[in-house]
C-alpha cells in the first residue's frame, strides 16, 4: 500500500510503500484512511519551508477521513469500522496554555502531519483524543474537508458573526471559501474579495458574491452595500500586506478584523493603527480549531447544505499523488484536490 | 481677562484678551473656568500639526474645571455656581456612528478645543450635554485632570481589566500614568515601561512598578513575573513603532493589546501579525471616552485614592501660559502642568 513522502535530503515528494503496520498502543486508534485533502501547508512542506519540524522521510497529510481499523487497549466509544475523521492536534498535559483551556495553541502543540507522521498512508495510528466519529450517511470524500471546515468554524466563531452581519472575506482560497460558506450559514451577508478568475467563478457557482479588488474599489463597494456603515466583520485570509491594508479600511466603527492568513514573522506588514485607534476597530488572530469547532464542522458537513462537494475540484488515486500536487501547484484552476487511498472505504 | 491663543498665521502661542462674553444661547452653559490642563494635543496644535482644523485665532484647552457662570434658556439640573467639568465632544444628531451608540467616535465629531474654541479663557460657553456636575469637596485643580482620567477609564474598560490581571503599560506619560493608576485601582498588577528618568521617579513615588525597557529585557521580565504565562492586557501608549513591537511580544495566549497611542496614518508601523495569529492575540483601538467613563473618572477623582494631585507638576497663572507651554516642551521633567484662570474658583 502506498504512502506519500517528503524527503528532506532530496527535497522532493515521492510515493513509496507504507510503513509496516504495527498494532495500536494504549490510547491509540489505527485508521484505515479513505481520503486525504492536500492543504497549502502541505505545499509549504514540499517547498522546503518546514524542514526543521520534519523527520527525514516525512509522511504528509492532515485533512483525512476513514474508518477505524484497530483499537489500542483501553479505547471506549469507538468500534472497528466506524467512520471517523482526525483533529490533528496534540499537546502535553502539563502545557501551561493547555491548562489555561487553549490546547489548540499550546506551546507544546504537535501538529499531526507536520510534527508527526501524517495521514497520506493506508493505516494511520493516532491518539484516540484526536479521533472524531462521523454520523452515518456523511460521504467520506466530503468528510475529508472537515479539517479545513473546522478552521472556518473557528474563525467565524471567534469573528462573532451574527445574523444580518455584513461580512467581507479577503482572499478566496479553500479556507476563505469555507469561511464565506459558514458565515452565510450563520445568517451573514457575505462578500468575497479574490483576484483569481477560476476561484471567482467557483464562488459564483456557490451563489456567493465575489469581486476582484484589482478591478473595483472594494472600500467604495462595501460603503455602498452598507449605506455608509461598513462591514461588521472582515476576515484577512491572504497573509499578504495588501490583504491587511484593505482589511483595516473596511470595518464599521468598532468592527472586527479576524487575522486568519499567515503573515511572515520576519517581515511584519504595516498595519494602519491610526485607523484602528480612530474607529476603535478590533483585530484578533484565529489559528486552527478547538473541539467544539470540529463538532460544529461535522454537524454542518452532515447537514449537507453548504455545498462542500462543489469545492472538490479533483480526486486522484494516491499512487498518482505527484500529479495531484502538481495540480495544486498550478493553483489557478483548482480549489481542493483529494487523494483517494487504496483501502478504508 | 486673558485667554490663550494659537495664531495660525504666525504659528505661535500668545496670551490675549478673552472675547467679550455673550449670554449663553438655548441649550448652552457658560462656565467660569478655574483650571486648564495642557495636553500633548495642545502641544501638537502649537507645533502646527492641526492647522486644518483650527480657526485663525484659536483658543486652546479641553482639560478644564470651573463653575457655572450662566445658563442658557431651557437648561435644567444645573445652577449658577455649581462646580463642573466638560466632556469636550459633540456630534450631530443624524450621525450614523452616533446613532449606532458610538457618539464619541462619530464621523461628525467636534472636539471642543480643536474644532471649536477651547477652555483656556475666562468664560467658556459649551453645549449643556458636555457639562458634568462635580461632587462637593473635589478640588478644582484635581478636577482639571478628569478629562485625561476619563481617557484612562475608557482604555481600562475596553481593556477588560479584571482583579488579578497582569497589566503592562508601554509609555508612561500622563495618559500612561493614569491608565496604570486606574488599572491598579481595578485590582490589576501593573508594570509600566518608560524611558524618561523623571517619569520613572514619578511612578515610583506613586508606588507603581516602572522599568526602563532600554535597560532591561521587558519580555523576559514579564515572563518571570507571570511564571511564563505573560500579560493579560498590554496598553500601547507611545504611538511609536517600538511600542507596538514590544506590545505584541508581551501578551498571554489570547491576551489583549489596547492601542491608545496615536500612530501616524501615513506611516503605518509594522505589526507582528504572525504572533497575533499564532497566539490568537486580540488588539483593539481605544479613543477618548464615553459618558460612563466621565462618570467613572469623576467618581474616582472624588474618592481621592489615586493620588492624582501627585501628577500635577506645576500650576501656572494663565497670564504666564507661554512659560507653562515651555515647561511642557521640556517634557523630561514634567508630568501635568495646569493653567490657573483669573476667575471661576
Amino acid at each position: 500500500m502506498p504512502a506519500v513522502y517528503y524527503s528532506k535530503a532530496e527535497r522532493r515528494l515521492h510515493v513509496g510503500p507504507s510503513p509496516a503496520p504495527v498494532a495500536p498502543g494504549r490510547g491509540e486508534v489505527q485508521i484505515a484512511v479513505a481520503f486525504g485533502g492536500i492543504c497549502g501547508t502541505d505545499m509549504g512542506i514540499v517547498h522546503g519551508k518546514m524542514d526543521w519540524r520534519l523527520s527525514p522521510e516525512h509522511i504528509l497529510g492532515h485533512e483525512t477521513s476513514g474508518t477505524v481499523a484497530a483499537l489500542g487497549p483501553g479505547i471506549t466509544g469507538l468500534d472497528v469500522g466506524d467512520p471517523v475523521t482526525v483533529m490533528p492536534l496534540h499537546a502535553t498535559a502539563d502545557d501551561p496554555v493547555r491548562r489555561a483551556g487553549l490546547e489548540h495553541i499550546a506551546e507544546s502543540l504537535q501538529f499531526l502531519g507536520i510534527d508527526a507522521p501524517g495521514g497520506f498512508q493506508d493505516r494511520w495510528t493516532v491518539p484516540a483524543s484526536t479521533v472524531f466519529k462521523l454520523p452515518a450517511g456523511l460521504p467520506l470524500n466530503v468528510a475529508a474537508l472537515i479539517e479545513p471546515l473546522a478552521v472556518a468554524c473557528h474563525d467565524v466563531r471567534l469573528g462573532e458573526v451574527r445574523p444580518g452581519h455584513e461580512v467581507v472575506v479577503i482572499g478566496g482560497g479553500p479556507i476563505g471559501a469555507l469561511i464565506a460558506l459558514v458565515a452565510r450559514n450563520a445568517g451573514a451577508r457575505v462578500l468575497v474579495s479574490e483576484i483569481n478568475p477560476h476561484r471567482l467563478a467557483t464562488f459564483h457557482n456557490l451563489g456567493l458574491e465575489a469581486v476582484n479588488p484589482t478591478e473595483i474599489d472594494l472600500q467604495a463597494l462595501v460603503k455602498e452595500r452598507t449605506d455608509g456603515t461598513m462591514a461588521d466583520v472582515v476576515f484577512e485570509v491572504t497573509g499578504h500586506p495588501s490583504g491587511i491594508a484593505i482589511a483595516t479600511a473596511l470595518p464599521r466603527a468598532r468592527g472586527l478584523i479576524v487575522v486568519v492568513g499567515i503573515h511572515p514573522a520576519d517581515r511584519p506588514p504595516p498595519v494602519d493603527l491610526f485607523r484602528i485607534f480612530w474607529r476603535e476597530l478590533r483585530l484578533r488572530g484565529a489559528r486552527v480549531y478547538e473541539r467544539e469547532d470540529y463538532d460544529r464542522a461535522i454537524a454542518l458537513a452532515a447537514e449537507g447544505s453548504l455545498g462542500l462537494e462543489r469545492l472538490i475540484t479533483r480526486v486522484v488515486p494516491i499512487a498518482r499523488a505527484p500529479e495531484a500536487f502538481a495540480a495544486m501547484e498550478d493553483g489557478g484552476t483548482v480549489m481542493k484536490v483529494l487523494l483517494e487511498m487504496e483501502s478504508g472505504k
